[in-house]
This record gives structure tokens, C-alpha cells and sequence, in this order.
């Protein structure tokens, strides 16, 4: 039996931030397939294993649990393989940085394609997609993390907080490789960070399979469309 | 000295989830004014007592530590003040339900007023919020709370998720009264859960205060003269 079932589209996005951490930790999991995550999200909330809107939703099958919303997977995951400081300021800074990444997804999509992006719009958003990545840096540098070394909150080991991190910006740089100089830019030491964790074994594994499975897909649908072409503008 | 200083518009909304919480530990807490809210979102991330985006922000004066994103703040207040169980299911639960409810807040502004609503949007909508009130119906009643009893994750006492619920559908359905009638529908137990919190003493006393500060104010803006006007026609 696998330790896990991880319902989420077939694309990186807020589903890596999850596949992320379970690669860390060496768990094992499976997912399922598009059909399967329409019908599951379709049902009543009453026949869902967790009430939810919409996927990520991961099932720790040992424990009979299942958790849906990306900052609660990673909340649980985080408890139970001890990535998280235990003290309630550290805590709560792992949950202001997820929250961040979080917010960060649905700028960058316009709240999941809830309208497209237009030259005119993405210009006005550049300023402020460098803000987000200067709030990132800056907490780095507040707990003595430079481009070469050392982890988002202080910590001698990566946990949530720079698992997180990675899965946003290495991920979305990656994908959108004309935001790389962006972000060497505005947020250099979380450059350097997201290489860190990139080039740990597990990462790199789940990122070779990823990208054999996903190819190029960010986002996905027409949103990640709109955005390629405003960034290839 | 007060414990806590707040920094919020001078509305309920996100900042409701907040002062709820201060209210019912017995905290005491100042708050700035517009000009001073707007004045420290505009410095950059490195002046700034937490790096972020927009408030709320909190600041905590005896511990000088300040943190930004409402999960965040609910999620160290619930750690400092015993208001959430303490193993990783519970805890995660607590954080799906507030992430669940800052969805619910995007939502019904349009992702803070990207978009406004109209007669046509807003009946699309509607369904997809009566399906948020029966997530939480049916979180509360798989442990075992009823319309006149009970907390939503079956603890004693009302915790984060407790005071986080009712300031989302209590706050929205009082302050657009017209919703409440959806509520009593799709959530039943979790309208009679809003009522027993807000009939606390500490929260009765909140709402009274918040009530002669703000008046009918519920998210402001453009975005809640919409909201208005579809709930109106």
C-alpha cells in the first residue's frame, strides 16, 4: 500500500507544493487521473472523504485522513515528519509564507483564469510580482540567509517554509524561465535558495519525473496561454 | 501598554477574524488609523515589522513580533492561547477551515474588487456559495454538531475554527442580512454555531463596538456597493 493518494490535475502548480514535500520526506503516493478529480470535487460535500471546492486533496491512508486546501496538506505533512519549528512564532511564520505562495498562485493566474492577462495588465503586475519576491527576500535575510547558503527561517535543515518556497518561485521560474532574471534580481538569496533545493536528490528526481509527465504545463488552461504571450511579448 | 497593536481598515472583513479572536482571549489591543495602515503598506519590505503585501498585520508588543496574512495571525494567537488541539489532523483541519474562509472572502469580493459583481454573475454564484455553507455543515456535523450544540471539530470549547466560522458567516449574514436566510438553509447547524459565539459576552461586547465604529460596512469599497445592489434587485 502507498502512504498516500494525492488528488491534482496533471500539471505542476499548487499540486508540486504537495508532491514537493512528500518527495522530502520519502513518502510514497499515488495520483489519479483527470475523470477522477472532476467526479470527486462534483460529489456533495457530504460524500467527499474532505469537504473541498476543488483539489489539491491528500489522503493519508494509514491514518484515514484526508485534508484538501494546499496550506493544510502541507500544515499536516509538516506536523507529522517534523518540518516545522514547534514554537508558535515559527509556526506562524511557516503559515504567513505558505499564505504568501498561495496568494502569489492566484495573482499570477488572475484567481485561477478568472480573467486573462493583457500586455497592459501584466506590465502594471511586474512591479508588484517583484514585490512578492523582495517580501520573500527580505524575511531570508532577517533570519541570515544569503544567495549561497542557509535556510528561509534560520533553520540548519530545510522544512515547510523554504519547501514552499521552492515550489513557487523555483517552479514558477522554471517553467517561465523569462522570470528567472526577475527573480536573480529582486529576491537574489531566494534565487539561490530554490537552486539549493532543486538540486537536492529527491527534488531532482520528482522534478526529472514531473517534467517527463507534465512537459511545460504551469498552470494550465487558457490563463497559462494569456501568459505566455504576454511574456513573450 | 496594550498587548497587540492591529493594523486594519477601519471596516470588519478580515480584520473581524482578528479582533474576534483578541476579544474572546480577554486581550487588549490599539489600532491605527487609514493614513497609518496605507503609510506602512507602502514602505518596502525591509522597512516594514513583517514584510507584506496588505493587512492585516499584527503586531504582539511583549514578544516584539509582528506578522502579516490573517491565517497567520489566527494561527499564533490559536498556538499562544490554547485555541487549537494540538496534533497535526486537528490543527491542519483548523487550518483548512480558515483557508477555506479566506477563500470565501475572495470570492464574494471578486478577488478584492478585480471585477464587480452583476445581477448575472452573482446568480451564477450563488449555488457556489450556499456548496461553501454546506462545507462547513457537513465539517461540523461529522463531529456530531447540531443546529443547538456543539463545536465544529467536536472539542469543548471554541477554538480558532469556531471563531473563524462565525466571523465569516456570522459577520457576512449580519451585515448582509439578506444571505442569512441562504445560511439557515445550506447550514443550519453552522448558523445556530454563529449565533452561540456571537452571544458570548466578549463577542457581544465586540460587535457592539465594531458596530457603532463601522456601521453596516461589511468589505467597502466599490466592490460591497455591488455586492448591495445584486442582493437588492
Amino acid at each position: 500500500m502507498t502512504d498516500y493518494t494525492l488528488y491534482y490535475w496533471p500539471i505542476a502548480f499548487r499540486g508540486q507544493f504537495v508532491r514537493s514535500v512528500l518527495a522530502h520526506v520519502g513518502a510514497t503516493w499515488d495520483e489519479t487521473d483527470f475523470n477522477a478529480i472532476r467526479a470527486l470535487k462534483s460529489k456533495s460535500p457530504a460524500e467527499q472523504p474532505v469537504p473541498h471546492m476543488g483539489p489539491p486533496v491528500l489522503t493519508d491512508h494509514a491514518a484515514a485522513l484526508s485534508f484538501s486546501q494546499m496550506p493544510a496538506i502541507l500544515h499536516y505533512l509538516g506536523k507529522k515528519h517534523g518540518l516545522m519549528e514547534d514554537d508558535p512564532a515559527s509556526e506562524a511564520m511557516t503559515v504567513k509564507i505558505v499564505a504568501d505562495a498561495n496568494d502569489v498562485l492566484y495573482e499570477i493566474t488572475l484567481y485561477n483564469g478568472a480573467q486573462m492577462w493583457t500586455g497592459e495588465s501584466w506590465r502594471d503586475f511586474v512591479p508588484r510580482l517583484e514585490r512578492w519576491m523582495a517580501m520573500f527576500e527580505e524575511t531570508g535575510r532577517r533570519h541570515g540567509m544569503t544567495a549561497e547558503a542557509g535556510y528561509l527561517l534560520g533553520t540548519d535543515k530545510p522544512g515547510i517554509a523554504d519547501l514552499a518556497t521552492c515550489s513557487l518561485w523555483g517552479t514558477m521560474t522554471e517553467k517561465l524561465p523569462s522570470l528567472r532574471p526577475l527573480l536573480e534580481k529582486a529576491a537574489p538569496a531566494i534565487a539561490g535558495l530554490c537552486d539549493r533545493i532543486a538540486a537536492l536528490p529527491e527534488q531532482a528526481e520528482l522534478r526529472a519525473r514531473s517534467d517527463a509527465e507534465y512537459g511545460e504545463l504551469y498552470c494550465a488552461g487558457q490563463i497559462e496561454a494569456s501568459l505566455r504571450k504576454v511574456l513573450s511579448a
